[in-house]
């Protein structure tokens, strides 16, 4: 019996296994391991290694399907002949750097787009999982409907109606994997010459690049006061743009009615559509509501989005889009031999949940907690530092902006307040032209903090600005 | 007390809440309804009209968040005084005739793409996902790691690794929402100069319509008998190509190892890259197996893409590719703020189910019973055709092509076959040129028929082939 003793490294980024089968085969290519010899017994070699069987049956595997060892009964694993030359060197994977852990390396984290997570009905999602997961085999094993599970779309078209006043039939909900996805599904759906779309400047980053990506050309359209920049956006020649109405992404101001209904006129003179993305509707602290977007629009002009990520979680990934009916045709004609993204079991769960009340006391609880959490952070903002800071952006949603008095370089305090455990965010990435320096103002998402947490953070946040004012 | 009697129906597409809903603003419109009249009780009105409280509860709340009526505590819903001006005709609901179900109209249904469900390890996945769900809540609920789930990428690695001779590193995989979503990302991905894609003709036309829609020009490079005219593909001006060589789709041929070195010659020679959609790799009935072309891949050419729809299911939407390193620093910088779209609980249990070795033991089990469904299938014909049919394609995966001699015009046989209960499959879809005729071949996807039934549907088809030859 060969005795085999690599040297194994798990700190190496190639897998054990495949280190083995390159050992093997490097010793087979020396000469050290012959023709018609038998490779050590997969428990034994596990053993001897100390390594699992798994490892060992991997290695094992791989060397069978590549025709140099042979699997006999009762023989075990026998090195067969073969020719030297059709070895083939291959290089070490290449290591990359990046790495994205959902888990914050901060004692502080305002990351903004975290929610609250011990809030979650999570014995609740739990048992519309499993119950979904009672449905038929072809239901559950299938392909799905490809604009998504008509329960689930039947259940949106009815919180659409209620919580934001849109009057839409299941068959203009189309269900997506995210808002990337779901826009990048517009990106195609546009005709060639609506090449253009304007964007509110700051918007959101993300959105940009998807535009971008597939090669549209964005135009930036300036915000004031109380939102976009009607007169500029007519003056544009963009045949789409996509908008924040409900909190502007990131200065976070509402847009008031009049210039709603400015849009909507606008986008029916140019025979133009809106993309509202109504991203953080549900959590408003202040005033009173105003209608959506899509609910105003008798033209049929708008492109409504909304998200599960902010009410319920971002890890179900499940975004949802309103399309006009003028655009239905070509939809589907589009997009026939497409499937749909989102498994059908979390479809059908989430159209449980929402079946069963549990969205709605969900999203009544949160507004409470948030609420809350809010209003914690603004009085520990003006505790701290009374006149020296101000906060705009907190009428909605799950984030404020606050800047600091006299503190003109944000991405030094930013830089700063990480040195000390404490991760608070810029918001240059949200504007078009980064030459041009944005307002000095840090971002604070406060859906993940608990209150206790925002307090300290604030209090320690208190002595960095002043260090970084001298 | 008001009572409300309005004409509910059921068979509108306008949900009955909203039939409500519309009734009663009607109502107060008409002056039928004054200001300080309280409506009745959401549980009187349910049972008066015999619908459920939710309808009663979702139409009042719509009318007290549009503020025609308002909620006081014992005293009910009341009507607010209102302004009959603004009361805003909407149009009815648009009705598209269009919707698609999953359950099939035929008795027997011969769909490409359906799997077998009966043999579904149902109570394993159940488990897994089960399993999943004991994460921390942050990791369960909070955006996962863009590229996807590493437990799941390292997994894919190990798989690639051993059934197809792939060397990656999971930092190379990027897992997908299916293949149009992962397509989409790699139209998105290749730099505007390579603007020309060469694909089989035939060839999957979902994917056709996925590079059309990102306004690529699509070149069709014709078959041979052993797969891709590489010299046709050498004349062309693409800098990308789409193949399909484990088992081509439709008309399934392997393509065989010479032709292989070819191509990836030609990616090297003009500096292309070639897309692998080796979506039916794992199940061989027939000839040796042949690594994959990015186990061949020593110029980093080859974007691999697979899936576990036909594996373990089409409905948990997963799929993954691995990219060249060349590839790996433009797709972090262009998709740094995309969001991974697989809903994360579906990722860990799917890194649960092959960990646990649950997947290897499905495919091994799922082999045997495909290879005696195809058995089946093709003795069933020779049985009823003798010489009469050809069968091609027949080597791999879950489906085969026949032809019955002297059946000129496969779209006839079809419509005869349908209507006696029987779907089986023109082809004429996967040519790009529709006018030019393509062989009268009928595609039979075995994957969820059972034996008997392909017996039963064969023998029908006998007299339907009879009385369309005449």
């Amino acid at each position: 019996m060969i005795e085999l003793t690599p040297h194994l490294d798990s700190e190496r980024r190639l897998p054990l296994y495949e280190q083995l089968y390159e050992y093997i085969k490097g010793e087979m290519v020396k000469g050290h391991l012959q023709t018609g010899e038998a490779l050590p017994s997969i428990r034994v070699l596990a053993k001897h290694l100390r390594i699992s069987r798994n490892t060992v049956e991997a290695a094992y595997a791989q060397l069978v399907a590549e025709g140099y060892v042979e699997s006999r009964p009762r023989k075990g694993f026998i090195i067969k002949e073969f020719d030297k030359d059709v070895w083939m060197k291959l290089e070490p994977p290449f290591v990359i750097p990046l790495s994205v852990s959902p888990v914050s390396r901060y004692r502080y984290d305002f990351r903004y787009g975290h929610i609250d997570t011990a809030h979650f009905p999570l014995r609740a999602w739990r048992a519309c999982l499993n119950e979904a997961m009672d449905a038929s085999r072809e239901e559950l094993l299938w392909y799905g409907e490809r604009q998504g599970e008509r329960k689930l779309r039947q259940q949106i078209a009815r919180y659409l109606f209620q919580a934001r006043g849109i009057h839409c039939s299941d068959e203009q909900v189309i269900i997506g994997a995210g808002i990337h996805q779901i826009t990048g599904l517009l990106c195609q759906l546009f005709s060639p010459e609506k090449n253009k779309i304007a964007m509110e400047n700051p918007s959101y980053d993300g959105i940009r690049a998807v535009f971008i990506n597939h090669r549209y050309q964005v135009l930036p359209i300036s915000l004031e006061q109380d939102g976009l920049h009607i007169a500029e956006l007519e003056q544009s020649d963009a045949t789409v743009a996509y908008v924040t109405p409900s909190h502007q992404l990131p200065l976070g101001m509402v847009l008031p009615i009049g210039k709603r209904q400015k849009l909507l006129k606008w986008a029916e003179t140019r025979n133009a559509f809106l993309i509202e993305d109504d991203y953080d509707s549900e959590f408003r602290y202040e005033g009173k509501p105003i209608p959506a977007l899509k609910a105003l629009d008798t033209q049929d002009r708008v492109i409504y989005i909304g998200t599960f990520s902010k009410v319920l979680t971002p890890a179900i990934r499940v975004c949802y889009m309103v399309l006009p009916k003028q655009l239905l045709s070509s939809f589907y004609q589009m997009f026939s031999s497409y499937h749909q993204p989102v498994a059908t079991v979390v479809q059908k769960a989430l159209a449980l949940f929402m079946e069963k009340g549990y969205l709605e006391r969900h999203i009544r609880k949160m507004r409470t907690v948030y609420a809350k959490k809010r209003q914690t952070l603004i009085h520990a903002i003006y505790d701290h530092f009374g006149e020296h800071a101000t906060i705009i952006g907190e009428k909605a949603g799950l984030h404020l902006l606050v800047h600091f008095h006299h503190v003109m370089d944000a991405d030094r305090l930013v830089k700063e307040a990480k040195g000390r455990g404490i991760h608070i965010y810029s918001v240059a990435k949200y504007w078009f032209d980064s030459q041009t320096s944005p307002p000095p103002y840090i971002l604070l998402g406060f859906g993940s903090m608990t209150e206790q947490e925002m307090i300290e953070a604030i209090q320690l946040l208190k002595d960095i600005v002043q260090a970084t004012r001298k």
